[in-house]
């Protein structure tokens, strides 16, 4: 019998898995229980694999919505997998893959690729640029991924998914992993199955760490009123535990930016509210303002995420915790970590040496009363307040690009409320998917937590089939539509009147017939009063369905939140310096 | 009064006009009536001069369908444009502009990006990575486009316009203007306008051409059976009059290639049907692999395009005949393009020296009859001769890929008609949107053209929302929706019964209610049997109905085309190999 390489090293190895149950056991391993994405054809005998490996395959209507709903996945359960096929699959997942890469969300992104062979002979093969280049669709990835893998080789296909799962998880970014069809079924090594992953994040160097520390101290001992001001980034690299520990420990106020809300408990009493320059409530304005310090934990000083650019705070009065480096006012230090920064300044601060101000930190509180106005009209300055009081705790919300992701601003959670949003990347249509996996999320984790998405009628439009996923797969989000005839957030940037802006009017209701809902026992709703905003939010069998409900919200088109307008206007005059 | 530099610019102009009134003039100019694509905060200024420059807004639904749309539109009309907004829009429409890059169709991609100064200030802009990188976006879409115009200065944007536009038309292929938002209203000379661009194109060097010329002549009057197969890039690099000319004159047997479909007025007595290896109809088969010459006008000899590469005519009995070379057995002849060729072979053959095989051409029909079977359940092999007959003259016929791209095969087509499909790309979803961008090109064209769409139920839930356009725009297309509940390619090439290639059962009448379609006076179908097939196809009211009609055709799950079938197991072979 003739002896084959190949079958050697098949031989030597103690416990032969195939590569693709190799990758989707490991993804099973560090918390990722479905798969998001699309058959195609240079993926389809790895799919198998998913079953096979204990996951779920959640089968998108298509792949772009495939990768915002893993993003939506990975923001509630830390990690999340996308499978696409070769060219046409992975191109129409780029946007969504890139904006996970902007905000730093970690998704592992599986392209099917044709086999080894067919490359190395530059076959002229269907989804191909007809050219022989099999490299420029992944060369396309490289700037959205923070690692890249091609399973190549079965020698090294184990260490390579190892160490891209690793640096997903690490760097909180997507990586990209080439299969080829024919290494689905290579054999690797099994038993390294048995030891986890090292996902440990790199510690800083202890004295360059001491160093930065004692810098910190040094001005927080010194500052008068200092504040902490928490962003996306403490979500991102997880390290909420550590942030609300020193906040604990160190009793000084804390606000978050936009990008930040939902980071810390909003009933927490020294929580002030979000902080987006003249974007803010006139009062966590002035009390942020008044700061002689300001901690930054995790900031992305983005235009939206800092309402356009207008911080009235210094640089000179700023210390920014990042997850990569550390600056004190100007003085950067790069390789230390904001994680053992934290973790010490909650165990070391003395807390003699702190001044706490004396002026009150702002109360956050929905404002029904005082937004409600005396018509009958739904406004978004009554809406959001509204929305405020209908959230209970551990609910996951997700806004839209546009005014719901500015009017959730004007909520206030309850605790464990945990909030999705695209402030920096910003892709319309983004919600809808993540949505999908934000729900998806919460079920494989086990509890029982509402999931309830904000979307306007024009952003909806983009990628409204994947309600049709939510209900293939049993998921029972509240979906409200902000019905106001059109892309909102762009009238108020330029063509208020535009017909560019204007949008084809959808019956929803139709929409969930048309995807099956009746047999799901999905519900429909229309409000157009403030009284029905009311009514419904009361409703028992509303608040605690256990259907996928739809509610169209009417809006006036010419409305949105505050903060938008200004933004809006801010932007138009970037736009057009 | 003070004078800026660029004021005494615009002072030397004779007749300044805006870049973005320039472009979209340009673009009119060129024949492209209408303008695909999706508002965003960094175009919208620009959309501004859409209606300005005398066209159309298409507004899709998102940017993958524009994308789509405009590879449909310029498919139908010679060339089209799509708008998109910076990072989010571009990448989402990255998938359909690869699609034209790879099919060689003439898309204009016009990028609205940030300004020039935020651009050079490295801002920290929503809609970017964060990290103040401007190019990599561009940088993605080079691969995918034969032309980058950049328009950051006033000096050279009219000129880079007009560079693009010709590169477009010339190479077909897609090119990418980025047009930053504060360079939108600058002036450019106006007077360059009333020049048309030059479209012409290059001339094959003389003494090259003539030598190439003999060549072709000595092996084709050396031939005894010498045929003629034609395939898509005769169609995308607009040689088909010559095409035809040569046919005429020479009067060889004519074929075409899958992509090269409608290619060839299939009423002429030359025409043989489609060949495409083993996947052809056993006597076209015969005929083409009798041939002891093959003459190939603008192959592209892909796997699907091929029967899965089972061509049995051999490269030392074919001549390649492409835009850019010409390749004779194994002799190429770079830079020697089919026009010039092809006009002087029908010029100056000399057709007594010509052998005409006395062995006859197939002649194509709708074998109705023959594959309707005595079961009254619609099948693939019944539906697409049935489809043959209902086609009219100067119908557009857009199919999917899937068992649509491989049942057309089973047609003949009146004379007039323009088959769209994605043989080499194949991405699936395409051809909904490609059938809007169609629809309106003929609407723009001026004709009284039918539109008609066959997608299987699997593609069309990845772009359907692309209907609502369509309403939108009161087009009236046919579509034809294949239920079989699920990818069925997919199937045949691996998973028969695999979850994974299942998909949530929709309600397609539903989904026309929710786009508006009542209002429109849109009608829906279904039909289950053979006879209910014939009925709808009979009906005068169906045939020339003036609204958009939808026909869900329901056919088992398990059934495909032949081609599909076989195509399928040798495409699962490479991928195993």
């Amino acid at each position: 019998m003739s002896s084959k390489p190949e079958d050697i090293r098949t031989a030597d190895l103690h416990k032969p898995v195939d590569i693709a149950e190799y990758l989707f056991t490991r993804l099973k391993q560090i918390g990722c229980d479905s798969i998001h994405g699309v058959p195609g054809d240079f993926n389809l005998v790895a799919l198998d694999y998913v079953p096979k490996a204990g996951l779920k395959w959640a089968g998108n209507c298509n792949e772009l919505n495939a990768a915002y709903a893993a993003d939506g996945y990975a923001r509630v359960k830390g990690i999340a997998a996308i499978v696409t096929t070769f060219g046409v699959g992975e191109l129409s997942a780029m946007n969504g893959v890139a904006g996970s890469y902007s905000e730093q969300v970690p998704v592992v992104h599986i392209v099917g690729t044709p086999s080894t062979a067919s490359q190395k002979n530059g076959m002229l093969l269907h989804h191909t640029l007809g050219n022989g280049d099999f490299n420029v669709f992944s060369n396309m990835s490289k700037e959205i991924s923070c690692a890249m893998a091609k399973l190549t080789h079965a020698d090294d296909a184990a260490s390579l998914i190892d160490n891209a799962l690793r640096e997903c998880w690490v760097q909180s970014r997507p990586v990209y992993i080439a299969l080829p069809t024919d290494m689905v079924q290579k054999k690797v090594e099994g038993k390294r199955l048995q030891t986890p992953i090292d996902l440990s994040f790199p510690e800083n160097d202890l004295e360059k760490e001491k160093y930065v520390l004692d810098v910190i101290f040094k001005y927080l001992y010194a500052a008068k009123d200092p504040i902490i001001l928490v962003d996306s980034c403490a979500i991102r690299h997880r390290v909420l535990k550590e942030t609300h520990d020193f906040i604990e420990k160190s009793g000084l106020p804390v606000f978050v930016a936009p990008m930040g809300k939902s980071a810390i408990n909003e009933s927490h009493p020294n929580y002030g509210g979000v902080y987006a320059g003249d974007g803010s409530l006139p009062e966590v304005k002035k009390r942020v303002e008044a700061a002689d310090l300001v901690l930054n934990i995790g900031a992305i000083k983005s235009d939206f995420n800092t309402g356009g650019f207008s911080y009235k705070t210094s640089q000179l009065n700023t210390i920014d915790l990042h997850s990569t480096f550390t600056k004190v006012r100007y003085s950067e230090y790069p390789g230390v970590s904001m994680r053992g920064l934290l973790r010490n300044l909650a165990k070391s601060i003395d807390t003699t040496k702190l001044t706490r101000s004396a002026i009150p930190v702002p109360v956050p509180k929905n404002r029904v009363a005082e937004n409600s106005g005396r018509s009958e009209i739904i406004t978004q300055a009554m809406l959001w307040p509204t929305v405020g009081e209908f959230f209970e705790e551990n609910d996951i919300v997700v806004t839209e690009t546009g005014t719901s992701n500015f009017g959730i601003w004007e909520t206030k959670f309850p605790p464990g409320v945990t909030a999705l949003s695209q402030v920096l990347w910003g892709s319309i249509g983004w919600s809808v998917g993540a949505c999908q996996g934000a729900a998806l999320a919460a079920v494989d984790a086990g509890g029982k937590r509402r999931t309830i998405l904000f979307v306007g009628d024009g952003s909806f439009q983009l990628t409204a089939q994947e309600v049709s996923t939510m209900l293939k797969l049993d998921l029972k989000p509240i979906i409200f539509i902000l019905c106001n005839d059109g892309y909102t957030i762009e009238r108020f940037i330029h063509g208020m009147d535009a017909e560019y802006n204007d949008i084809a009017t959808w019956k929803h209701k139709s929409l969930i017939d048309a995807f099956g809902g009746a047999a799901k026992g999905a519900r429909t709703y229309q409000v157009k009063t403030q009284d029905q905003v009311r009514e419904l939010f009361n409703a028992k069998e509303f608040k605690s369905a256990n259907v996928l409900q739809l509610v169209e919200v009417f809006i006036p088109k010419e409305d949105a939140p505050g903060a938008l307008k200004m933004i809006a206007e801010a932007s138009a005059k970037t736009n057009a310096s």
